[in-house]
């Protein structure tokens, strides 16, 4: 719960609620990976992967990427866009993307390190819906866009936004980039993702980045400022608007993330060694096709091979076999050295108790597989049709948490404690002691939702449940949130892009 | 949810509804133990904690305890009842203690396997209160005691019951333990726990069992049947009672479970490696003791090292230090070879988000730390305040979840599904193929309660979330119950023995 501190100024005292939130941190994670399958099995799902791309191929439907794939030594047929990739050429081109990279923000304080132990948290992306106790669920808006985007500007362990937090629907589809990115860059500071629907859409995101930063594109392309999600059209298909607009962003010396989207029992075989051997072959032909394109691209191997209800088809997260295939996604990716992306999912229909477990179900592992890049991190709901602002509230604790546990351990003489056990003696109490009074403010996580009352103080204070309790604590953010300053000159010259652009949008809409 | 399933007999069709839940099966790890703290840093805690026993003593408050530890060797102050260990007193007893052995059940199918690799769930254990949906938050009684044991028995996960899933206040305190002790053998053929207050208790349901399972006393004594948790009276101190109560159970041939209660900050030092210290010495003191009193007694290293919330003073759980005590905690009774105690936590004064987020925030690393016997697995709220029914069925769903987690990895060649792969091709859908069809019954876990129906499918059903579920699946639990047979005899002799014992209880009632 938010706590109240004094703060005095000429002769006054006056209480300032503010939420006691952790300082902005990236984590590392200095634990060792959690890794439950053998170094065998991983090698099995290596070869299924290359014997698929040698033998079954993938198909790229877009001519440009064709050439591109031939010329770098695959079997590529133009008919039926079938590429086959021999295994020498798979780790040829995997062996030249980068093991870790910088992500830069407008505020470099919020610059983002990629790979080996640093883990970072997005916010939730691309639903088309949004919900909160006070008006319920409805379609996404670009009102609610903001709001989500300036929540995610205003907690720290958000440490980036990822694509849109809300579809706002609300916006001419063809245009809708441009306003979006303006809001990206104007009421948030941190690193942000623009969708790879097309070469256009990401060009106008990065002269947009261009000038936020105040750097040329041959600047930009020095610094990975943006980032994209390259999803799979599985099984075993990549889509040519997001080849198209992947080409933009690595040839611009922008980040992708490739996550074949595997649900296991729909576009994945049923069985997890299948999925994770499908989730394996796509995403490798893709990276090998970036690292073709424009060698030594920062890019992430991603990872959401889940599973659907086999009862009604519904995709389900939180599960085990998610569990499962996340921490074996992260032994794929460090077997080829490269950053891993995972996710914070649930598939409730409200911030409920469901809602935390299949969370929890979902985050332990991901932390544990060494993920690089939690997507989806803070405020997904209903298997991601949905995003919830009090969802956020409660994913913020989780993430500090997480965050709090990564901090690892110290076992300096002093905190051994020998001479504070022998000062309480037997029967005694640290509560008061020299040792306790140093530490105490410090010593443990102290949470901004959860709520340590015992039932009698829950009770006398309104018996808010945990969800109710969030509600209170978005709109307070909302309200403590500050807009990061921008050069006045510069939105000024965002605004006259934007207004350019518009005039001639020149973007065939031929995706919802 | 509940699903229907279909029955014919004699013409009819009828559709009995019938939670589906897991089958029996006690759970085998076979990941590796997930370990945050270097070799070097366990062996500084073991180090310091052996210091603490050699220089500080613990304080064993009963004088025949003294007498035996003097004779093995340790120190013994009888003024001030501060007993002084050797670390090499303390190595050479700790080594007799056997690192796995057997709980035996009234139903052999439900003997338990304890140490090495096994787990096992056992239900709540020691609320005061208890509370449902419908009638809200009570004091505990036996109505609810017995509710709560039937439901234990019911569900395949939840392996045994560890104590008075909720104390029964309207029974008087001298004889409770025989009605208690009864209700264990009756209504449950799982492995039961009784409480260590003192020789007579123990004494009595030690007689009680023996009825139950038609052992004499010197079979049972060869026979692990019964645990008992020892809580250390933190800081260093072994209460008298507890004593007593340990050593009629050793003597016996039965277990005990040894758990220092070293809240950080309240009854141990504030920093994590102090805590740990501390909780170690007083264990290894205690399990050292039983070792010197009954060679080769069946026992068990507990942790419990949470933490206070520095506000209020009130105990908080599932927190990032909880998790990581519990972690390395694991690799504590793995450096001695020991079987390890974890518990399913939270702070939660309702089955809400919190409730689902704090729970998982310890059970996640409770399993991992290859914990072998989880506490209060299933309903505990409050910071063990009060047992919840609903969260009884939440409880069932994570700990199901968890089992179905590690039921590990099978990769064979079919399972890697290459022809599934080739077959479907490009675009197309793996839900109808014959590699589906095969497995799709079981290939992934199958929830009780997790709803993953979409929003608009859930809203017609009633947009019940997971505690209203939970409410309406317990109720049909209790309705599909079935008690346990025992002979007509046997129930007699059991009915004679507590009827003559509560004729002159003897025992003085000094605890509350």
């Amino acid at each position: 719960m938010p706590r109240e501190h004094k703060r005095r100024g000429r002769g006054q005292s006056r209480t300032i609620a503010g939420i006691q939130q952790q300082p902005w941190k990236q984590p590392r994670n200095f634990y060792s990976p959690f890794e439950i399958a053998s170094a065998d099995q991983i090698e099995a799902l290596h070869e299924n992967s290359l014997r698929i791309l040698a033998e079954l191929g993938i198909a790229f439907l877009d001519d440009e990427a064709l050439d591109i794939l031939r010329e770098h030594g695959a079997k590529v047929n133009y008919s039926s866009k079938m590429v086959k990739f021999s295994p020498e050429l798979i780790e040829e081109y995997i062996a030249k993307a980068p093991s870790q990279f910088t992500l830069h923000a407008r505020n470099p304080k919020h610059n983002l390190e990629v790979g080996k132990n640093w883990t970072l948290f997005s916010m939730v992306g691309s639903t088309p819906n949004c919900s909160d106790l006070d008006n319920g669920r409805r379609p996404g808006n670009f009102k609610d866009y903001q709001n989500l985007i300036r929540l995610a500007q205003h907690f720290n362990v958000i440490h980036m936004t990822g694509g849109y937090p809300v579809e706002p629907i609300d916006l001419p589809a063809n245009t809708r980039h441009l306003d979006c990115a303006f809001t990206h860059l104007t009421l948030t500071d941190k690193v942000f993702h623009a969708y790879s629907l097309g070469k256009q859409r990401i060009a106008d995101s990065i002269d947009m980045l261009c000038i936020g930063l105040g750097l040329t594109r041959k600047e930009l392309k020095k610094q990975p400022s943006l980032i994209s999600i390259i999803n799979t059209s599985s099984p075993l298909r990549l889509d040519g608007v997001m080849i198209q607009g992947m080409l933009e962003m690595i040839r611009n010396g922008q980040s992708v993330c490739v996550t074949p989207f595997t649900l296991s029992g729909a576009m994945a075989p049923v069985t997890l060694a299948g999925a994770l051997s499908l989730q394996n072959a796509e995403a490798l032909a893709t990276l090998a096709f970036t690292q073709m394109a424009a060698p030594g691209s920062p890019v992430i191997y991603g990872g959401f091979t889940s599973n659907v209800d086999m009862k009604s088809g519904a995709p389900a997260f939180g599960t085990p076999e998610l569990a499962k295939s996340t921490l074996i996604g992260g032994q794929l990716a460090r077997r080829y050295g490269l950053p891993y992306r995972a996710s914070n999912v649930n598939a409730s229909n409200t911030v409920d108790t469901q809602a935390g477990y299949e969370s929890m179900m979902s985050l332990w592992p991901t932390i544990q597989s060494h993920c690089n890049f939690v997507k989806h991190a803070a405020g997904w709901l209903e298997g991601g049709l949905c995003a919830s602002f009090e969802k956020v509230i409660v994913d913020v604790e989780l993430l500090q948490m997480m965050s709090a546990f990564l901090d690892g351990l110290s076992f300096s003489a002093d905190e051994m404690a020998f001479d504070a056990i022998a000062d309480v003696g037997p029967g005694g109490h640290f509560f008061g002691t020299q040792h306790t009074l140093e530490r105490y403010e410090n010593a443990f996580y102290s949470p901004i939702l959860s709520d340590w009352n015992n039932f009698g103080q829950w009770t006398e204070n309104g018996s808010l449940d945990t969800t109710q309790r969030a509600n209170k604590i978005w709109k307070q953010a909302l309200s403590e949130y500050k807009n990061p300053p921008m050069d006045e000159s510069t939105i000024e010259e965002l605004e006259a892009f934007v207004a350019k652009r518009k005039e001639k949008p020149g973007i065939s809409i031929h995706w919802k």
